[in-house]
Formats: structure tokens, sequence, C-alpha cells
């Protein structure tokens, strides 16, 4: 067994796109549940600029941001490829991870804000999936073709998250009817059985949602 | 020749990394001056999600994003290369080159906010030139060792555009006497031909800021 240990939460989308990762390539890893409200000294220690999880931390030397830890995995274990060899292919792969990561905030936004703040945070959260709708996905599967990739990997909290901040908050983004493609993407997302044996449970998650909210 | 365009601005840091990159690649291409006020046809349909500069189109294929673009580049024309072999090396120079990308606008702040903002943002500015000080630079004269890699272009605009800012407002943030080794690679930066032949015309570039101030 190789010496990996992945410091993070299950319950943070930015965790789980590295599960994922990990186990789409087949690895065993140690998983180190980070108490975000007590961080612990090695955390401190394995990211000292940013104090965040997730942490990978491979042969000792630690690799953290969730995009950088991404790359790391698809270079260091090729099998199973998230990225394809074109170059252009792979910038278009890597715009969408970068896009699900530079709007996460904005989508979230609709959860935390309350009356026009809200309404406007709500306008943004559409204007996201249409763009993921029309120039993303496509007529695709997946964001890149058939098979799940670093931009689905990238984009996989959209498929459960934000479902659940919905439910509480009682506002529907991700319709079916608005956005068709983008739903049955989601679906196709769950489907996969490594994402649906590695997602956390949708009670836990959403009790700890509810107090966040 | 390439069929190598680049739609930019040399006034915009994001397209100087583009430039940079190229050039230390050996390539040609012509370069088509955006104007930001009066976006051209093309600019919208190369990057229909974020309309924004750099793209960057090779063969009549457009990338976008200036990190993405600067991955493009490396794996496309692998001479002089900027990221080194090793996946863990390879993952610090894309940490601070994603730093530098997700710290911009927060630097930019002491240049635009006033008053108890300003105080605030003069302080976040200072954490963000410490944090490249130790973490970053150590005793290394690039960020990636001895010689100009992937993080230092992104970066560049550190060493050329904060000096202009600084003198506009009359505030001081990289000062010798407080980061000695991110002051010297600054100069180590403008040094390399390349970068001192690409670097817009100082006196162009404080017109322009001093107006937008």
């Amino acid at each position: 067994m190789e010496d990996l240990k992945l410091h993070g939460s299950i319950f943070s989308p930015f965790t789980c796109r590295v599960i994922w990762a990990l186990k789409l390539k087949g690895l065993n890893f140690e998983c180190i549940e980070e108490d975000m409200t007590n961080k612990s000294d090695l955390l401190l220690k394995y990211n000292p600029v940013y104090k965040k999880i997730p942490v990978l931390v491979h042969g000792g030397k630690p690799i953290v941001e969730s995009s950088i830890i991404l790359e790391y995995i698809e270079e260091t274990w090729p099998q199973n490829p998230l990225l394809p060899v074109d170059p252009y292919e792979k910038a278009v792969a890597r715009f969408w991870s970068k896009f699900a990561d530079d709007k996460s905030l904005t989508l979230y936004g609709f959860f935390v804000k309350v009356g026009e703040e809200q309404e406007k945070a709500v306008q943004e959260g559409l204007e996201i999936l249409r763009n993921l709708e029309e120039h993303g996905l496509g007529d695709k599967k997946f964001f890149g073709g058939e098979t799940i990739g670093l931009a689905d990997v990238g984009l996989g909290w959209i498929a459960f998250w934000l479902d659940v901040l919905e439910e509480i908050v009682g506002i529907k983004l991700l319709e079916e009817s608005k956005f068709p493609r983008l739903f049955e993407w989601t679906n196709n997302f769950k489907e996969i059985s490594i994402i649906k044996e590695n997602l956390p449970d949708r009670d836990e998650m959403m009790a700890i949602m509810k107090s966040r909210h």
C-alpha cells in the first residue's frame, strides 16, 4: 500500500473530489477526518498558507488545494485517466474544473443570503447553471465525453450538495425543465458506483447544512 | 510560423503572463489588442462565458483563462520548460501560480479602497507578501529554483505593476527591509531579457493607472 493520507472531511465537497479521484484510480489511502473548529497541528504544518482541507500527504509530502491535488493524482497515477491526452481537450476540461472552483461561492450564495441579495444570488446561480448546460455539457454524457473526467469530478458537488441546499432553502435552481441535460448529468454522475459509494450520508449532510443555515 | 494569435492588452498583467510564456518558448505570434470598453465580436465568440482577455487562439481554437493558457503552452511546446518534471515540484509551482491568481484582487485592494478599508487591505497585502517571502521563495532565486518558471510568470505582475500602484497611492508594501528576498526576486525577474523586452511602458502604465485611480 502507498503511504497515502488524506486530511479532510466527507462533508466537504472539496475533500470529496479528491476521494473520488483517488478511488477512480483504484488507490488505497487513509482518510483522516479533520475538525475544522479545532484544526490539528499537522494540518497547520502541512498547509501554513491557507490552513484548509483537503491536504493529500504522499510519502510524507503535503499537496494542498483540491484542484492541484487532482492534477497531482492524474500525473502520479496515470491509470484510468481523468484528463484527455490532447492538449486542447485538456485545456477545456481544466476550464470547467476551474469554473467549478471559481463559481462555488457564488452558487452557494442563495443558501446564505436573504431578501434582495438572495434574489440576486438566485439569478447568478441560474447563470452559472446555464453556462454549464449550454457551453459546458452540450450533448455529451459527461463534461469530458462518454466517461467521467476531471471536470465532472470538479463539478460533482453540484450533483449532490446543491439538491440538499435547495431542499433546506425551498428554492429550486437546477430544475429538469430548465436544464434537462445538466439534470441528466447529475443522475449519470451519481450512478457511477465509485461516486455512489463515496458520497456523504444524505440525512447527516442535511442535519449539518440545516444547522449552518 | 504557427497559426497563433493572442487577444489581449499589454497593460493587462494576465495578458503579459501569456506573452512572457510564449516568448520564453521562443514562439512567434500575432498580438491583437482588445479594447475592453468595446469588446470585439471575436472575443465574445471565443470566450462566451467570461468575455475576458487574454484568449490564445491556436489553429483557430480558443483557449481562455491565463492559468489554463500557461498549462496549454507548456504542454504544446515543451522546449524551455516552465514546469519541473517531478509531480510534487510541479504541484508546488502550480500552488504559487494559483496563489498569484487567487490573491490578485486582494493585493489590488489598497489601490481602490480608502480609509479603514484601505488600512485593512494594506494588512492583507502585507500578509500575501509575507507568505510569498517565507513559504514561497525561501532561499531560492526564483520560485521554481535557479531559473524562471510557471510560478514566476504567474506572479510576475508583482514585480512591475505593484510598484506603479504603490507610487500612485503613496503607500509602499513591498519594502526591501521587510521582504528582502522577494524584493531581490523582483529585480532578478525584471533583469531577464525576455521579461525586460516585454513589459508595458512605465509612463504609459502610470498614466492609465492614474486615470483609473
